[in-house]
């Protein structure tokens, strides 16, 4: 397989898909829209679930696990959550094949082995904990109940594309009940906040923090606050979402719980998540036309060493420094991979670490050896300079930590140069347009309003900005008037 | 609820029961079969997960993720494979749920949205991984492919026990592929190794190593390793296995390599897993009628620091001490808890910590502030001491240590206690009658007797132990030669 790479310029949408099926990341599997995430793919999950995982117990939450299945009555308690999900629900209706005795080495659905009740696979598992929360909620001293799932759900999408949208995925997703409605949404705006440190801190994926509209919320959330981001195509990705839920599942599940006074109440929640998806949003926001360009801080390798050499007798001598290298390296807690593998030549290493953007290239030749130096290629400029081997530990130590600031600033720069500030709706079909981005529009606060808009331009309300300032304009749909301006985008 | 467990000596099964749901462990869900794992259940899964996790990737092992649901034409690919998991597969049919027109509010499966092929929620990944692997196998030069997949995975068992046997539960998954024959059983062996290890060394659980009889196989496997343990109540609990699948696989799924020298030949396999079922051998390993017994290396709370006063001020003081012991503990890397709730008294909170299996308790009051003191108690052995504050954090590392050992030390006597070497039939039912444990006898190496043994006595052959000495004999129950003796016990 050619490892050239269509040009972002050319065709945005297939520089994607090539890059992710390339750079060994994921492929489509035999089971519609589900994806097969490859080892390399999955161990930037790891370095995401891991950060993640430990922001998450820092601010006190623990991890538990819940059923895959939900039984169709759970499912269907909380009326709009399970109307929002119903038509992506994959179901599970028999337990058992048998032999079918038409075709001989075939199974068949045993018709014997029907369920009483469907059995839902999880979209989102609010209906199976919430369920499960009744039983552990009683009085005031049960909570907040701060609890985090890491896990697969379904959801029956038409159209899938590896790590934006696909049928199956993975996720965390927290779980929260409270005894007041301050606190729940404080822990949903905390949380908002936590997946905003993570885009921009690991991911170098400058977001804005904003609340959805009502038609954009989650099904069964009063607020669904929201960080999106934008790639380098002009569209937007949300991100990460964090819901406050009100009392909605508390209701529909009955839990409540005894207050200091011993009177009963209905117990207050949030759901918040991430996903795979996120991957996607990586590859979108730094990669380039020779291939992925990682964040060091979840790069599964941060450093490679080729060595450049003809015959055993230059590569035992190259090979003995390169492993004092990695030996220093390892002990500043830094990841790095010597390739020494004879089945392929430097060039061809180079372009392969390239394309799976691996921040740091060490190439050392015979020549080095005698000069104290080696070649070292930053993957993010591409740029090679020859250094000294002595002190190289500390300078990619810091360099690092460079590449990390250097790709964030450049996101934060195109992000910023992309939002367009607009008056009239001919100015703001020109910017959907020519320029792509966020629009920053003032929006008469209806629903129709905001479908119209979405009708004609295909671009949808992001978000309502948290840091919005109050300004009084009016609509650039309808004119009438409006408050504040919201963010626009045609997004994934 | 009270926290008094019925004693062992009573009713095992029952005591077994109480204490996963009273220890906070796991409960029964509202989906038949299903488990919820609480967070301090999923804490100890956790710690479970992270040793292994190191274990497979410094034997060379990558992660991956491969779908939830297998296609039925997939599955059934490999037919003794296929077969032999048949009987418990959830099938999803359908993909879309609909409001019901005859009862408001309510959902029903829609028909319209019924799968042209059924999909079976994985209860192993062979076929949907198998199939992958076609597409990343070409030369020698891509083998071996050495990977590891966490998971969810689902058996429709029809009699159910947290932990033990449920329907869902999460396992890790090795699936590898080799180039030769050799290469695939060295791997198969490898595992087996390591999980031992595990079991030895991380859970303080003595296992027998060794290799099952062909009745007792995975489906689709040529042989199979396993690790054996011994519960209290004297029943074997398998705690591992790692299969020689041959080619069976590759030939299924046409999956060939050009070897060195350019000839196509069908790809040697393996695969290899432990699950959440290794909960419930930690649990009947080391626990007792106090509640749960945890190795210090997979306890979530390693020491519980429980001060002894009255009034806020004596609090405070105490506070100052403890706060000390925990920053020391902490940079030790020892994980505490200092439990200041005043919603509780100290005689319940050593109640629940000895439920909950924590391997150290300090408690601390005035007196022990004026003397530099503290009371020291060992869960494992109920020991109380009183011992100074000065260098408590050495000799609590220490303590750890010795609590690890202990455990395996007391668990590996019971369980060598419990291997009785029989010689005729009547000597085999009196020792599964009377003492239970394992019985080493000869076995004329034929399903029938097995499964005679099996019928009249239940007990089962566990495995062949990979160090049985070679001995000239005859079988207990056929009387007919044979040259090793054989592990047999009844088992969970």
């Amino acid at each position: 397989m050619s490892k050239k790479l269509t040009k972002r310029s050319e065709d945005y949408s297939k520089w994607y898909n090539e890059l992710v099926v390339k750079a060994d990341l994921a492929e489509n599997s035999a089971v519609r829209g589900c994806m097969v995430i490859k080892p390399y793919g999955y161990a930037i999950w790891e370095k995401m679930q891991k950060a993640l995982d430990e922001m998450f117990k820092e601010t006190g939450h623990e991890n538990a696990y819940f059923p895959l299945l939900v039984p169709k009555s759970l499912f269907e308690a909380e009326e709009k959550n399970a109307e929002g999900f119903a038509k992506e629900c994959a179901v599970v209706t028999h337990y058992r094949l048998k032999n079918n005795p038409e075709k001989e080495g075939k199974l068949m659905v045993d018709p014997h082995a029907k369920l009483e009740e469907e059995l839902v696979i999880r979209p989102t598992s609010e209906a199976i904990i919430w369920n499960t929360y009744k039983g552990w909620i009683q009085s005031y001293r049960d909570l907040p109940l701060l609890i985090n799932q890491w896990a697969n759900v379904m959801r029956w999408e038409m159209r899938t594309r590896l790590f934006l949208r696909t049928a199956e995925f993975l996720w965390q997703e927290g779980h929260t009940a409270h005894a007041t409605k301050a606190e729940a949404v404080t822990e949903a705006t905390k949380m908002q906040e936590v997946y905003a440190d993570f885009a921009e801190n690991f991911m170098a994926m400058p977001v804005v923090k904003g609340v959805k509209t009502e038609s954009e919320r989650f099904a069964g959330a009063l607020d669904t606050y929201t960080i999106e981001a934008l790639m380098q195509d002009g569209k937007a990705l949300q991100a990460g979402t964090s819901h406050f839920l009100g009392q909605n599942f508390a209701e529909a599940f009955d839990v409540k719980f005894a207050n200091k006074e011993g009177k009963q109440e209905h117990v207050w929640a949030t759901s918040w998540g991430v996903s795979t998806r996120l991957i996607g949003g990586l590859i979108m926001t730094h990669s380039d036309d020779h291939g992925l360009v990682l964040p060091p801080k979840l790069a599964p390798i941060q450093v490679v060493i080729v060595p450049i050499y003809r015959g055993q007798e230059q590569l035992e001598v190259i090979s003995e420094k390169a492993r004092e290298i990695v030996k220093e390296l390892k002990s500043k807690g830094i990841s790095v991979k010597f390739d020494n593998r004879d089945t392929h030549k430097p060039g061809w290493k180079f372009a392969e670490y390239e394309l799976k953007g691996v921040p740091l290239r060490i190439a050392m030749g015979p020549r080095d050896l005698e000069n104290g130096t080696l070649e070292l290629a930053r993957r993010d400029t591409l740029e090679k300079n020859s250094v000294p081997q002595e002190g190289i530990s500390d300078r990619i130590a810091t360099l690092l930590e460079e590449i990390q600031e250097n790709l964030f600033v450049k996101a934060k720069n195109y992000r910023d140069e992309h939002i367009t500030s607009v008056d009239t709706f001919d100015a703001f079909k020109e910017a959907l347009d020519t320029k792509g981005g966020f629009v920053l529009a003032h929006w008469d606060g209806t629903e129709e309003t905001e479908d119209r808009i979405k009708e004609i331009t295909k671009a949808t309300i992001r978000c309502i900005a948290l840091d919005a300032e109050n300004e009084e304009g009016v609509c650039v749909f309808s004119g009438k008037p409006s408050s504040k301006r919201v963010l626009f985008a045609k997004a994934y």
